[in-house]
């Protein structure tokens, strides 16, 4: 999306937008022909697809599979080749750390080296999470740097999330991971000539130092390895960019983080399911103008390659979706921020299905699935243009040139 | 479109493209569940659909509604945010203005200044169009400047334009509307270094303080405010760009000027409507190998909110048709530059239909609506593509690479 012209032409109304994300939504044919989203018995999404606009979004690029940072800045409106979310930063919001502006962040492994100072285990055997926990305690209460602020927050099994706190930082690093076994561990070095990355480098690898002292005499998981070394990224901010006062719905800390990241206030969730969030929204309908909400459990089942329960997912929000709808959002759409059919296991590069409701849409097919999207007034399009979309239908953007 | 890629491949050929364009075009569902385009009765152009490539052209970006401007300039295959037409160069054009490469255009508010110097009313109470026609005969006779050419050419209602002719001059200047009642007017200001700019600030606010002396005794309208200064874009021109002698059909002063811009000649219409431009076509046919044919009642329709009527217009367009069709163009594209549905009486952001009939076609659909064309080969498409389609049917383009 072009964000100049969105500024440009972007005005504040009293309008209200919703984003429904259901994430992982695309899908492809299973054994009975059907994707999960066609198979589904979705009379609401139908009814509403009868009159929407309807397209396929696709979130990066041909042939790319997005993950979950990626895809959600496209529906946010941000080019996901332009704007890069580091993996530190990523894994950082996962496991809810709050990143300010200065905060360093980089993914830790735990991992086993040998008496020749090599690594023998990447993973450290994938210890267990109890155990992996009480390595962390022990680096959060014995690892002090100066010159910075650091902690340790555990993700799972054998992995783990740093922030160093300190003015001055960057994340133009290389990791320390060698990536193979039978390799020492590297040291982190800057990758340009800069002071901050010169300084940045020092802490990190003055933490792995730390770091092996502290872990000494534990087994497997004798050492770290740092790597995907990210800052908060200089997102443009909603409001300035929309006008708009948005708001985050979502029960998973990544989509929080990924929501904070580009200025939406996060919304403390209702409870653990659609519903829970369907309260949330309704009790926050009159202080926002924005908001995205986000459905994870459609890309949990797509993941684990179960169609039915992916299927039951969109049923379950079918069935609240009448709720939704009496709150009047001026524009919904409702997408994903990419497939992951059941029978890949995973994301996948494939057309999302996406439709856009409001009083203005051309509506082709009178039911919600890939293939109704397929042959859609909005085409095959870059998900990174649904913000335009929903501020058009809004009637939030004005008109460009006379 | 890629002009350089353009300018590469084209040749000139004996072979004769014609750009019809329906203002405003598009539509969406009214009371009856179809568009204007798909309510209206066309056998002739449902039977030149049935032979065409069908698409829905997009002029600017997502959610995006065009001016007459911009959706020109892609329809011509000038990328609309790479170039821009100040709306002081729009208003000169419709104005009927023919303005040269050293011409400056504002458009001029007349407005009300109170006894302190403050602005009370920025349309002077949108004084009738008599009126004003005399302010701006008084403001043509008695107001000359020192080292330029100016004259003031009247809208409509408080609005008019100002044409400063000089060597040297730049439209790089702040507005002196300050936008708000109860602010005193602004200087005009540079917004860069280089002494055009300078140059014209000064002429530009010499000439308010002139207008003011002349205006003091008139009420309500006693000053006048610039704004949207511009000129002449630096359009590549048809005939280097695409090697095509072109020539423009049109009855409304800012589509002929729009033309002009773009290096078209301008031929005397035929008439005041369709039938008249298609007589100015025929006698026209043998002097020129491109044409561009506006028609301008299916947008005034549109923003009346008539469908009916608008339906109507198409309708008499498509009587025409068969004798547009006699004359065998080798490319023949319909379209509009943007959609104007009679349910929003606006322009909207909306795909337009479009066809292109030459006999390099793959048909897919025998009717010629919004619907038909979503289901199109050309899919949902960029405006400022039309021009390489035109030229590809036309086979005026020459293969890209061994």
């Amino acid at each position: 999306m072009d964000l100049d012209l969105m500024r440009e032409l972007s005005v504040p109304t009293d309008s209200k937008i919703v984003l429904l994300v259901l994430d992982g939504l695309g899908g492809l044919p299973n054994d009975d022909g059907r994707t999960e989203l066609e198979a589904a018995n979705t009379p609401n999404f139908d009814r509403l697809a009868a009159g929407s606009d309807l397209g396929l979004n696709r979130p990066v690029a041909a042939g790319v599979s997005p993950g979950s940072g990626p895809g959600h800045l496209a529906l946010f409106g941000y080019n996901p080749l332009k704007y890069e979310v580091g993996r530190g930063v990523l894994s950082a919001l996962g496991v809810g750390v709050e990143l300010g502006e200065n905060d360093l962040a980089a993914r830790i492994n735990f991992a086993t080296k040998d008496e020749s100072g090599k690594i023998s285990d990447r993973r450290a055997g994938r210890i267990p999470t109890e155990e992996a926990a009480k390595l962390v305690d022990l680096l959060n209460e014995k690892l002090h740097l100066d010159g910075a602020e650091v902690s340790v927050v555990h993700e799972k099994e054998h992995r783990a999330v740093a922030v160093f706190r300190a003015e001055g930082l960057s994340d133009a690093l290389s990791d320390s991971d060698p990536q193979r076994t039978g390799l020492e561990p590297l040291r982190v070095k800057p990758t340009n000539g800069d002071g901050a990355a010169e300084k940045s480098a020092g802490l990190a690898n003055a933490f792995v130092t730390k770091a092996d002292e502290i872990l000494a005499d534990e087994h497997p998981a004798n050492t770290v390895l740092l790597r995907g070394f990210g800052m908060h990224p200089a997102l443009p901010r909603f409001e300035e960019t929309y006008k708009l006062n948005a708001a985050a719905i979502a029960t998973y800390p990544m989509y929080k983080g990924l929501a904070r990241l580009a200025g939406m206030e996060v919304l403390r969730e209702g409870g653990p399911d659609f519903a829970g969030e369907l309260e949330t929204l309704t009790r926050s309908w009159g202080s926002h103008d924005f908001f995205f909400v986000h459905v994870k459990a459609t890309d949990a089942a797509g993941e684990d390659g179960d169609p039915k329960r992916k299927a039951a997912v969109v049923e379950e929000v079918d069935a609240l979706l009448p709720d939704l709808l009496d709150l009047c959002p001026d524009a919904l759409a409702v997408t994903g921020d990419h497939a992951t059919p059941a029978k890949m296991k995973s994301h996948s590069w494939h057309g999302v299905p996406f439709l856009v409701h409001s009083p203005y849409t051309l509506p082709t097919a009178d039911a919600f699935g890939e293939r109704a999207c397929a042959g859609g007034s909005l085409g095959v399009f870059p998900g990174e243009e649904i913000m335009g979309l929903l501020m058009g239908h809004a009637l939030k953007l004005n008109r460009y040139g006379a």
